[in-house]
């Protein structure tokens, strides 16, 4: 276990061999996709994902030793974390001012350095800096999850579970309406499921972009893999993310005609057309 | 060379092996499809389509020797063909009456025998029963053609031409337009292009139908292929009457990326990511 | 109630204000469509469908008095009623030889003056010639019919019953597979089912065609209405062949979102968003 | 003029009626969507967009007074910034470490105080704070631009201006390929291009997401209407987030058949078919 300072500092020491594997942030259930793991997985020498894994989000008030909610003035968090405690700061700390910094891990190590009173940050963070929690569990969306992959260099997929994800970058040579209607019916025709989609600026100018897609399916599978040939051919690029079992237990079943079985069935008959045979 | 009297009698004998092949007409550009060959593909044993024949359909007004136009007040034929003739009958013989036959050969063999003063027929009719032409191509559209078919016994499909017509007959399991969008979607994301699509009914009641397809492409292309499986998966039933050169010198270029060459390439690409490479 | 010989002269007479309405055959469920009926509705000055009736086919067996079964040789018909009676006749007359010709009833015309032996026709043909019944339902299909429609000049449709068919004749300007699919698209992207679909050749080459749809519906309907002008505007042509009750009594249900009060609220919506308003 | 410490708190303030409208960025062209931004507007009292405006975006490398480029061993920003300008830090100041701060204003903020000894931040920031600019355009994408909106409170939209862009937010029932392929098709079947598609998280759970669409045309334009209608009547929820003139040059002329006039037509001929005429 190395401790990476940033998402592209993690991905590249996966890429130059100091690491095997990179555990980093997709998306989060509040925020959104996570846009610098989405560049490093669409740039750079290829990575695959071998492995989602989904965990809860929950903030803590943290403070050091011998401090009491009472004292609390100034608290330092990153936004998107202080934009999460809103509700429960407005209810009890009304009067508190706060500082948005980088992290909330930053906003901790701050703490720990007398910069601040408190921080909104993960308990993980409390202990690694030996800080006192005041509150628990004060995010407004008790809910909320962050998914993150675990990434490795290029290496065959894990077996197929029967419920697993595939992911791709798909890029499109025009950006009108039908040419991503084109892309969804690639894997529609195929009975192939989205079960996220997410564009992402290409270049330096505003209007190109590309698709991150989460399928419903393994790259061993039939149906997939003939969607991806489909998306192979007639996209500008496609880049493979990689197949891995679906950390959620909802499982899609596939369409009918769409199974291993029917895909095997329809290229034996195939076969018997094409040598002669009546089907 | 063996005459039938029936295309039905026609397609048995090559059934039966009376006969090696049977050369019958599937479309008029005038009349469209010729119903009774449509359902005698469709149905029964197996017969496949190995090459298409388009013949100009040209109208000549026959009578027995030494009647002279002036004197013809009767004029036989079968509907179609007088309906194809009424311009020039209206222009040239106003006072005429027509008599409604079942084909056009029977109308000059009722000439031959005096039951009627002329016929409308085919050239070849004319010969066969020693008539006198009394006008050619009388019919009001010089460059009509019917479409005739050879059809055999199961057999592997002639060599790709690089021009090529595959004829199917499709079975929906739903009557709504969302089922036809699925079959022609199934050809359309493939690069596969129609040149004719037919409804016939199915079984008694009204609104069951099968659709005769005629595709761009042989069944021994990469996108063809894909795109039979793709029926053969997601319809009712398929049937495939053959692949063979079409009859017209104008040829459909394949979409981008739908060449035998990209769908190689993809394939290669695929096993590629299957077994840990990148793509 | 004024006979007439043919469906276009049928057809001319409304035209021509010697008739209110025709009623002509569209389509038969054993045979398909009729073509001279679709190509009178294509063509000419318009009239439009206000009414559709379905009728069953049923055969008869019927001589002149005074003949049995044992005594008939030669049988009179129009080949495809000799079709669709060929399984009684093999189990009941398998030595019987049959004559094509034109029509039903002029099979029985023939056996009333004597020259076949029996006429496969309707019972009305019977009573009109004082022909005798030898049998009765001697079809294959017993539960075969024919969809008949009365057509009159252009007049408003008849009031929308809640179960309603729309016929048109579209015309597609290229004729690939994206045509026809875009045509189908702009009817399902409204709820617009097909219960029908029908190619017939366009001029004097193969490979033009037009389609003739029958559509679940009514033209006062606000779907259907925004359908149609969604052809008008995007295909080469549209002609509208009437609104009138399904015979059927089997219903479609709208698909969500597609009833006239949906279409209502989103065209208030639409005004709010126009004027400044939220939604 | 009033500075906003936030996006929110921007908006917020034109919600109060405190401000008139506020000047917010929207996405940028090397990072992408501005997720705060796209939330704001997706969430609370409804706001439009009246205008947008494209701007470059430049960095500089700043210092305080006297300081010179060989003196700067530690450089303040945010780190997305830093990472645009990673190309000439590794040609100019190889040896130089980051640190990555909440945002370039801060950066600059902590020059100005001696925090750090330089910071990579807009040339405003430099006079803001009376820094002293070491290096001019360091950014390794030259043509980066961040897009900015104007939001105001609900009011009619600015007169089409022939190049306009409507954004919407549109939230779908099921979270399938399916679903999302209607929603394009809705405004693929009107010619409405999209220019920009952006997914968002709804709700605290995975796998629920709104798409943000950019589509071009006015909303007072009627094919812009009827695909907003269509959105209206069969997706989950639609809210309109304004029409407002396009800032790019860049026009995208409307399909065949989708012009105002167009569907004027096309209006005038349903309304004659529905009283009887014949279109």
């Amino acid at each position: 276990m190395i401790p990476a300072r940033s998402v592209p500092e993690a991905m590249d020491s996966v890429r130059d061999g100091d690491a095997d594997a990179a555990l980093v942030p997709l998306e989060n259930s509040v925020e959104g996709a996570v846009g610098v793991t989405l560049d490093e997985l669409a740039n750079g020498d290829p990575l695959v994902i071998v492995r989602e894994v989904v965990l809860p989000v929950t903030f803590v008030l943290a403070a050091r030793s011998g401090q009491s909610l009472a004292e609390i003035r100034e608290i330092a968090s990153h936004p998107h974390a202080v934009a999460q405690c809103r509700g429960w700061l407005r209810r009890h700390l009304p009067a508190t001012s706060t500082v948005d910094v980088l992290s909330t891990a930053t906003a901790a190590t701050g703490v720990a350095k007398g910069d601040y009173d408190a921080a909104i940050c993960a308990q993980i963070a409390v202990e690694r800096h030996r800080l006192t929690v005041l509150a628990k569990d004060i995010g407004d969306h008790p809910e909320a999850v962050t998914r993150f992959v675990l990434v490795s260099r290029p290496a065959p997929p894990p077996t197929p579970s029967g419920n697993d994800v595939t992911s791709i970058v798909v890029y499109i040579a025009h950006d009108r309406v039908g040419s991503l209607l084109a892309v969804l019916t690639e894997l529609a025709v195929r009975g192939v499921n989205l079960s996220r989609i997410e564009s992402r600026p290409v270049g330096e100018a505003l209007g190109r972009y590309c698709f991150f897609l989460d399928c419903a399916g393994h790259v061993a599978e039939a149906r997939m893999g003939e969607a991806l040939m489909g998306l192979r051919r007639t996209s500008a690029a496609v880049r493979f993310l990689g197949s891995y079992p679906r950390a959620s237990v909802e499982r899609v079943m596939p369409a009918p005609g769409t199974t291993d079985e029917d895909f095997a069935d329809a290229s034996t008959w195939l076969a018997r057309l094409r040598s002669g045979g009546t089907g």
